[in-house]
């Protein structure tokens, strides 16, 4: 039930094996069961009309499940992305960060569940709501 | 962002336009954006090997979810369900009770968007998650 | 890539281990990778407004998966539901049959993903769509 | 039951309001309930491993379906993503473009929903899957 990384070391590894996203994400903060990701809101993830586009809301509730998943489990663990369903609810803000705070539901030996509630920053209500599927390969 | 049905004119109004599941289904809270949903599970919701079954699963989450909706917009509203996604997490307990807990994430003009939690109460963890989308019919 | 069970050592099976849905469900068609299953509209199945529960077009979607993966990994194999994505979009019929159209995306060593398509026998647009996810322990 | 748009036309419509992706994707075949729509797959895309990204997938399984309501309600309609489940099946190829395969599976009033199966050009069996939701705000 414990951590294997922290916040820094987590994010110091997603910066290593996801180089083309370096500067994207931030981990605000870690516990055993939730993590909180932001995405810095920048030009590339906007769409006309002044909001966020749909793949990047995407990318941030995969990138929080990832992490909070392998936090848990290990950096030389792997772990990829299975299922995912997503709800966009809301218009997010084109000039506001977004949050992803994510829940670890189970932590299988072959499958990890997650669900995830996004924010603008300057919003109260949420944007989007997320669950994705892991599965984590048996260990060699 | 009042209720319009108490939990107990809630029930009433569930038995009435539902009798064949009468007896099912118990509000065991409500409240503005939440509500408590329990099964009384009974030998029909099974599945051999002692455990309940996914349909069953299913419609406790259906029924939350539009119990939650219905408390919100009255009971001369008509909402359909339109999608939902479920994660069967956990094997639920043969012998007890399964309470969905669901919050009411958006409730716009034409649609309504829950998310669901189900524990068997002799557990801890969840047993299974689900979101549930409402389209709500524009009023005559 | 071949079949485990034909149509009848499937339905039997199927009797076998859910005696409780015993004339609810009937294979029409089996082939490698895919299967037609008919939902057999009795009265228990329908909603008030004269249509098919929800609840009964899950339990269609996910008999018909499961009897798919069966056919191709044996009646000594194990599978257990993970994840289900439906979309309601028409109203069934209440006097007519409904049928499950199931295609095997993938069988992998551990997991198998299928998309059912369901349509009333008398309509020609269906009425709604799935996709299963089932997960298949390593045998002991 | 006739396309408002034809593949040019909507190809155009595309570059013209979602010029940050311009490149990235092409209509490869269209009819009036079914589109092609080609990933061209960029270093951006990747992800380490040799392989495409999840929100790469997610983006064009998101187009595939925009464009083919678009291409039936005509440009001057406003479609919004308001779910979508995928489930990635297997690793796509680093150097091979993907194909978005949609089916136009409801057109109603306020909802539209499509399937999506993902090909890599260079392997016969689907690398995902995915169905998504529009909503068409009345007119006014």
């Amino acid at each position: 039930m414990s951590l294997q990384m922290d916040a820094a070391e987590l994010m110091e590894f997603l910066d290593d094996i996801f180089p083309q996203v370096r500067g994207d994400f931030e981990v605000d903060d870690l516990s055993a069961n939730e993590i909180s990701m932001r995405l810095c809101v920048q030009e590339k993830h906007l769409r006309p009309g002044g909001t966020v586009s749909g793949p990047s809301m995407f990318a941030l509730a995969d990138c929080a499940a990832y992490a909070m998943v392998l936090a848990r489990i290990g950096r030389e663990a792997l772990a990829v992305t299975t299922n995912c369903s997503i709800d966009f609810m809301r218009k997010p803000s084109a000039g506001a960060d977004l949050i992803g705070t994510c829940k670890l539901l189970k932590l299988g030996r072959s499958l990890a569940v997650c669900d995830i509630l996004i924010h603008s920053v300057d919003q109260d209500a949420p944007v989007a709501r997320a669950n994705m599927t892991y599965s984590i390969p048996p260990k060699c």
